[in-house]
């Protein structure tokens, strides 16, 4: 079976993502702490892992000094739906956060012969966070390609984004298929141990579970 | 003044490159804990920096199932000169170092408002690491346009290649000239507390040196 390793957070997206690997690959979950606020995350993948029963990899690395709203104790996580709404990089972007987890799920993918990395990324709902876009990952792909061994040598090493052109309400859907946990997913941006329900990834959320009516936890 | 990032191994290479970018930028250094059996490479590019009067700033991470010969207790550092000559990327790469590397100071310069990343990889005396190539920080440059926020917003990231078609001997011309302290810098990948004279490192540092006219000790 080919190896993949999949970035999981413990939200959603990149939950129904494992499951969609899953279907095809061996796969190995890279978990990331970088100091974010939302510590339950770091729980929900461990319990996602479990279940899925999958491998999984932690990565500790250091982003305090970023300024972001999700890691910043000065910086306030911003509430409500308009954050997304003006065009804008919200406040809740870290900076070069994908391309840092994404270098180190290469590096991963180099040292175990695993071919594709797959990553929650969507840009329909919202897509105001540039390393969340396809012209992103296209242009990371080719980076692939040319700085690494496996490039040079042939050996296919290619980021994966099956939820990148879904709608949230169509990932929930796509994950209620799949038989995705997710009672084991944790959407807040806050620290707090239950939901805050005011940040826009909590409405975004029960926004799509209520779409696509789905009764869930939390 | 304009801001630079520059990553500092603590090398000859990363020593001149600080250098060369302190002419025209307000320098903070980068400094990796990735688990280098050569931790004598860190305590250089502290000495680097107290004498360069520049800022540091240290990062620390996990690379060490990478299997490769900088790190791995398991795997032998090759010896001689002969392990670039064949044409195959050797057993130091690093899988995707460079990548993760210059994420991180992407990451460290939109937070800083730094406009350059500098690193001191070349390609002329031997190019077989892909991720010291043209092409690869050519390639990285395009997806910091596309896959940040400053990128974005139209704020120039960009990262800068000093030395790269220079020569070893150049680049310790080019040091000597500008007054780098060689006796600071360290290049010997082995652990041990004075270089071992037999890898690579060490023989091309000392071949530089030599065909430069330049002193100096390890």
């Amino acid at each position: 079976m080919k190896k993949a390793v999949v970035l999981l957070s413990g939200g959603v997206d990149s939950a129904v993502t494992l499951y969609l690997a899953k279907e095809e690959y061996e796969c190995t979950a890279l978990i990331f702490d970088y100091g974010q606020k939302a510590r339950e995350e770091l729980i929900a993948a461990g319990d996602l892992v479990a279940v899925a029963g999958v491998r999984k990899y932690l990565i500790k690395i250091d982003l305090a000094r970023s300024g972001c709203a999700l890691l910043d104790s000065e910086v306030e996580i911003p509430k409500g739906l308009k954050v997304s709404a003006d065009g804008k990089v919200p406040d809740t972007y870290v900076p070069a956060r994908n391309m840092i987890f994404l270098s180190f799920a290469v590096s991963f993918a180099e040292t175990t012969g695993a071919s594709a990395i797959f990553i929650g990324a969507h840009q329909l709902d919202y897509s105001n966070y540039p390393d969340c876009r396809a012209e992103f990952f296209e242009s990371f792909n080719n980076m692939i390609k040319v700085g690494t061994k496996a490039g040079v040598d042939g050996r296919e090493i290619r980021v994966i984004t099956p939820v990148i052109d879904m709608t949230k309400k169509e990932i929930v859907e796509t994950g209620a298929r799949l038989g995705v946990p997710f009672e084991h997913t944790w959407s807040c941006y806050e620290g707090g141990k239950t939901p805050c329900g005011e940040c826009e990834s909590c409405l975004f959320r029960a926004e799509a579970f209520k779409k696509a009516g789905i009764s869930v936890n939390g």
